[in-house]
């Protein structure tokens, strides 16, 4: 079975996930800058999920890249990664407004968990149906940054409760680590 | 004519209607647990409007991998499925609003029986442009889940009349029969 | 240059105008057929639009299945196209609302006949492209349909005068005109 | 690394940026055209960027024309180009809805310029991973309508303390600029 149409979905589901934040940042009325500067946590809000979706799209693509073929299970492991995804624009809305509560930050871990794990699931799928001799497999043989994101969105919760803002930053620091562009898979195609 | 831009056209339309749900759900202003409750039943909604359009793009995708080529009647079957399934979303609405009425779920199986009737319109057409012995023609011969899916549909109706839960319970039962990836057509691909 | 990407972003910019619409129906409050009835103004409404948005998706699909290059000037053509029918959906809605009142029905034969002469224009660009002896060209000697399109929204417009119903069935004669699978490039290809 | 996810992810996401602003446009209440009129300034900002994104997928378009592949850096510089595009919708509108006062014009000329500045980025990075013999490098070397731009936008943020309809004018005067159909890599691939 062919991937381009999985692709071609998959972008266009990551294309509306992307704008949806920014459909909620309404122009504000007065034109004086403090009335701009109630919409920085949208916009912060909006700038995280654009990096987010961002790096979900960049890894997609290189992991689709690898592979030349997909069967239903993929199908079904693609649809479960796009799912998580497309809830992470409401859970960052929940805890925009509430200025990084406890309870809203606890579920955004969840959710960039439930997302990691959904996207290790579509790597294993595929693996699965390429064979263990395939570059993919070699290329994620030592997925250090995979690991280090779910092990960094487990340790997010418990510290929440210690202050969320503990929480927060170590969602940025996880995406921060995903912008530096990725070579494992660049160098494994080239062999 | 090309296959590809239908399809293109498809996944696009197929992509908003998936997302038109979350977009739905705005984020409660309280920060606690109990706040994030009352989207319960929107959270659902989402859910099963996000498994009926992946099931359809699944099958779509299928379906298209079989043939080589399109004509004005396909695209129209194509065009009349597309239209059903963007009714899906706001009918799911309307049940989820008011806690899955009788009304309500009598129009979401009237609509899932147009959907699926479109489907099947959709798919004679294509087997009537490729001839009787072209691989699609054997890969549908005896489409055992799409016979259920219909008469389950029709069945939901009257059924409705007893406890709007039956139906619900059909829907629900219809649904996982179609998540379990299909080797119908794959199978068929590989003779 | 290529057609790819112009026939990509058509599609996606036609994919969301074909489902703005939908949006707007949101669900009703009560669950009673006659809380849905005070939607079918509305719904109507849509189903126009879902049809004319079709209709050029697939006489757009036809005219790039003849052609094998752009240039700017078609970029700027179907650019123009584009924004015209992106301009249907709010007229549409004016007119549903007002209870196709003149003035909506005049505007919205205005714009009708707008996205003719702007899909006109695409044509003529795409033949002075491709030259006198292009399948396009041949294909598109007896615009027909076209011709009786362009005639009948400058017709509507002072019928409206009379009654505004006269331009509404105007309408959708012309729309089920055009829904009748066209034949004529397919059998220019053929040749 | 292929360049064609790249084109359509771009494509879904400008789409959806240059409908953003339709969806705005809610149909008035009355049927008068005293009615209609109420929306011309969010008609004129609508035409602004449906202009806008145009030229830059327009130019976007040209540009990937003459390359042939991709790196992790050109996908990080297309996202920041995508970003600044994004947030172009919400300034027209803070800028409309303010009848082009000082503060909202500043913003205005402040995201064009970041804009070009990105989509400059773009074209750097893509000219190094092309080398310095490229038909890009070529095409690009007396980009003169690119630093016209860059250099306009600068002089638009101190000139808005004049009067900010002379900014609002020379933001006009780029965009017809770039809508003359850009013949220079156009030329540079036919040699």
């Amino acid at each position: 079975m062919n991937k381009n149409r999985l692709e071609a979905f998959s972008d266009g589901v990551l294309a509306i996930i992307v704008t949806i934040m920014v459909l909620e940042m309404k122009a504000p009325r007065g034109a004086e800058w403090d009335n701009l500067s109630e919409l920085i946590p949208k916009f912060i809000s909006y700038l995280f999920i654009f990096i987010m979706v961002w790096i979900y799209w960049n890894n997609h693509h290189h992991l689709f890249q690898t592979v030349h073929k997909v069967n239903g299970k993929v199908l079904l492991a693609n649809g479960f990664l796009l799912f998580c995804l497309s809830l992470q624009p409401f859970v960052t809305a929940w805890m925009g407004e509430n200025h990084f509560a406890r309870n809203p930050v606890i579920l955004m871990a969840g959710v960039l968990l439930l997302s990691a794990i959904a996207y290790t699931i579509l790597t294993f799928t595929l693996i699965k149906l390429h064979g263990s001799d395939s570059v993919l497999r070699k290329a994620i043989e030592s997925d250090k940054k995979g690991k280090i994101s779910t092990l960094a969105y487990v340790i997010a919760i418990p510290l929440a409760f210690i202050h969320p803002l503990i929480s927060c930053g170590i969602f940025g620091f996880v995406a921060i680590m995903w912008l530096i562009p990725d070579t494992r898979i660049e160098k494994a195609l080239k062999k």
